[in-house]
């Protein structure tokens, strides 16, 4: 056989690392089924796809005479996948003693409205990307503002960095200030206007966005359905079900519906491709309707603590009779950290509550195949499958002097150790813990300082 | 008025800075009360200790020939105070899947163990002073292990820092592997020649440590109650109701005792200066009981979450009508995290989930003042008042990009924007946020790098 060295390698890449991705659901599959981990392993990847993904020693030959990055002592994941975050709160994070609708009120309708300005969006786009690529996230699933500019400031932004974002204007047309709402007719307009002109423009989709039932008509509703038939391969992101006064109001709001799912359902929402954040107080017929629709829910754990929406069931919406997808989202700025590991952490904490055990490989299949698969881009993105694209996130296990303590100084061989390892890296990581993000083969951030190791 | 500058001054020290810390509890007192914000403020130290906190423009003039210090723009606030946590477990902190009776049989156990080998406890009480000192911890109440060398291993790394600290060798008896128990007579007799050699030795205390009442006999908590009443100025330390499993089984170890407290209560151990940790499922008359015999609870959130244990009922501890003394506890290695400020973080959270809030203002009190009333030190350290030991820290409000981005560049003039400022600085803030650590007034820890500001 001919080495591939000797053919044109210009589009060809190599990096050299311990690999860790998921080929199947943890949740309902065993680990040697739903675990791929190739301790030393080498990455090709074409033209910004993966090409191959193998064991160094049975690869290194075919690929002899490329170069090679090296991540040696280092775990290569697939990027991190944030399924409901909001990019104009990102100056409001960690806002004081509200729960959400007060919340909103208090802190998050006042700030939206800056976001008229395009200037101001783009400059807090840029900062919201810049934090999610320091975190290791390389898409994400994006509220922006009701302007239509805010949007447009996004998605500029995001296609600059050539990412795989999935975004939308927000649609509200009730309760809210009068700066910041919309009519059904003008949210209808402005976001089929906007959809032809971001969605699949590069790697950018494009995500109907009424922010929830409470300010959304019903006449809002049914338009946001009908964009949902004219592009039927847009996705619809709202809000479900985060806390019990929403809950309530919802109730009053849409009487003739049998509960706040059905809000949405009667509007023709409740499809493949709609992303519910929070889902908390669901009912089972709900987590089933969900299941039946494919539809997935984003699980929000630190926004859900700080605002004390509650404890969201995890294994009620993963169970194997109505299995619903599921995801993480960081809900910035109703959430605490744009880290998907401090997510992670945040979610193992609701599962302990609920004397529940979320392992590291299923809070690690939920930052990534998993919520590829709630995003409806498990094709896509998600592992390290050939023909996916190449966005990864190359971690540093020992990236502190406490996690240099924890850990040991070399790299796990075998699944226990690395279920120990990835554990400690999801309960003690931070932005810290990324070394590098890549973004279809190229860095798109390298961390610059390290902090001194304790081990002696 | 003669100058002071014309004195000998070589023991004197200023620090230029915004200083906050607390002159009363803001949980039974105003914010006007309880807290004292000097924003341009000179701090005077004379041998390691307080002598004067002013405004600058007030006392500059007095102290007009002293090299100042400069922090201007940074916030300085007293050292933070850990009011439980356990030395021999740092390196097992953030271990995987199990509940409290089933972790320390699995992970902790095992792990204690080690600290039969001095150098072995040497190391890692080096490593776990070092993790307080970057987390602005100054004095903490600590766990040893069993082995009374683990004990002298601690006290000499503290007395080497020259730390404020508490400690004891733990007593335990029954209910744990061999390798791991002592007797009643032999805990005793060591526990009491470990107080006669450290407690008062510098600034080094004594705690009487029985680790909970399901691994002591009714005889070793005798014993434990017997050195109390011989040396009446030691601590006692233990933990209580942390998990529904360990209070049933308390119940069942302890048939004539009317409760968990009741268990300690009956061999003399509840006291003015006990502490006791966690305390999640104490009823009401059990609660009472503590504020009546003046008894600490120390609220470890970060561990109470990571063990699923439950969610503290501050509130309550904190009535009006049966105040306890309550203080925070990060619980490494039940707990997640060394600092304070993520401990502050998770303690919101907590309330957040009950419906109730947590101000900046209280929470920091707790990790001060708070705590140094908890530990009975509230005359010794806790706040800048005259006299008391000089330990602080300088904390910078802007130590992340997202940090930068959410604070303004300017530290607060009002209370108003001082409580947003530390709210933000609890929520997102970590050991990146402590620029330096002083303990009687020398530096004990000064942060190296700073990441680059996001802000433009």
């Amino acid at each position: 056989m001919a080495s591939l060295a000797q053919s044109p390698q210009h589009s060809l890449k190599a990096f050299r690392g311990s690999f860790l991705d998921f080929i199947d659901d943890p949740f309902h599959s065993s680990v040697s089924e739903s675990v791929r981990y190739i301790s030393d392993g080498l990455l090709i990847l074409e033209d910004g796809k993966i090409k191959e993904l193998g064991a160094y020693d049975v690869l290194k030959d075919k690929y002899a005479a490329m170069p090679i990055t090296s991540y040696v002592g280092r775990l290569i994941m697939p990027g991190f996948i944030d399924t409901h975050i909001h990019f104009p709160q990102t100056e409001i994070i960690a806002a004081y003693g509200e729960q959400l609708l007060e919340w909103l009120n208090q802190y998050i309708f006042p700030t939206e409205g800056k976001f008229s300005d395009k200037a101001y969006a783009q400059k807090v786009a840029s900062i919201f990307l810049d934090e999610l690529l320091k975190n290791g996230t390389t898409t994400a699933l994006v509220f922006t503002a009701v302007f239509p500019v805010s949007t447009d400031a996004f998605f500029e932004e995001a296609s600059r960095r050539n990412l795989r974002m999935i975004a939308g204007k927000v649609m509200m047309d009730r309760n809210a200030p009068d700066f910041l709402v919309d009519t059904a007719e003008t949210s209808y307009q402005d976001s089929k206007a906007l959809i032809q002109k971001w969605h699949k423009n590069g790697r950018l989709l494009y995500a109907v966005t009424p922010r929830f039932a409470i300010t959304s008509t019903n006449e809002q509703l049914r338009l946001a359905g009908k964009l949902l038939d004219e592009f039927p391969d847009v996705y619809l992101h709202t809000h479900i079900s985060e806390n019990l006064n929403e809950v309530a109001w919802v109730k009053e709001l849409f009487p003739e519906s049998s509960g706040y799912l059905d809000a949405y359902d009667q509007a023709g929402l409740v499809r493949s491709r709609s992303v519910f954040a929070h889902g908390i107080h669901l009912t089972d017929q709900e987590l089933k309707r969900l299941s039946e629709a494919e539809s997935a829910i984003a699980f929000c754990p630190t926004s859900n603590l700080f605002l004390g929406s509650g404890l969201f069931k995890i294994e009620q919406a993963k169970s194997a009779e109505h299995p619903v997808k599921v995801g993480l989202g960081t809900d910035v700025g109703g959430g605490t950290s744009f880290s998907l590991l401090q997510t992670a952490s945040e979610a193992y904490k609701v599962a302990q509550l609920r004397q529940q055990k979320l392992s590291p490989f299923q809070a690690l299949f939920l930052a990534t195949l998993g919520g590829a698969r709630a995003l409806s881009l498990g094709d896509t993105i998600g592992n390290f499958d050939p023909g996916k694209e190449a966005d990864f996130v190359v971690l540093d296990l020992r990236s502190t002097p406490l996690m240099a303590f924890r850990n040991p100084e070399t790299i796990a061989t075998s699944i226990d150790e690395l279920a120990e390892q990835t554990f400690t890296l999801m309960m003690l990581g931070d932005d810290r813990a990324i070394e590098a993000t890549y973004i279809m083969g190229e860095p798109a951030y390298e961390r610059e300082a390290k902090a001194q190791s304790l081990s002696t």
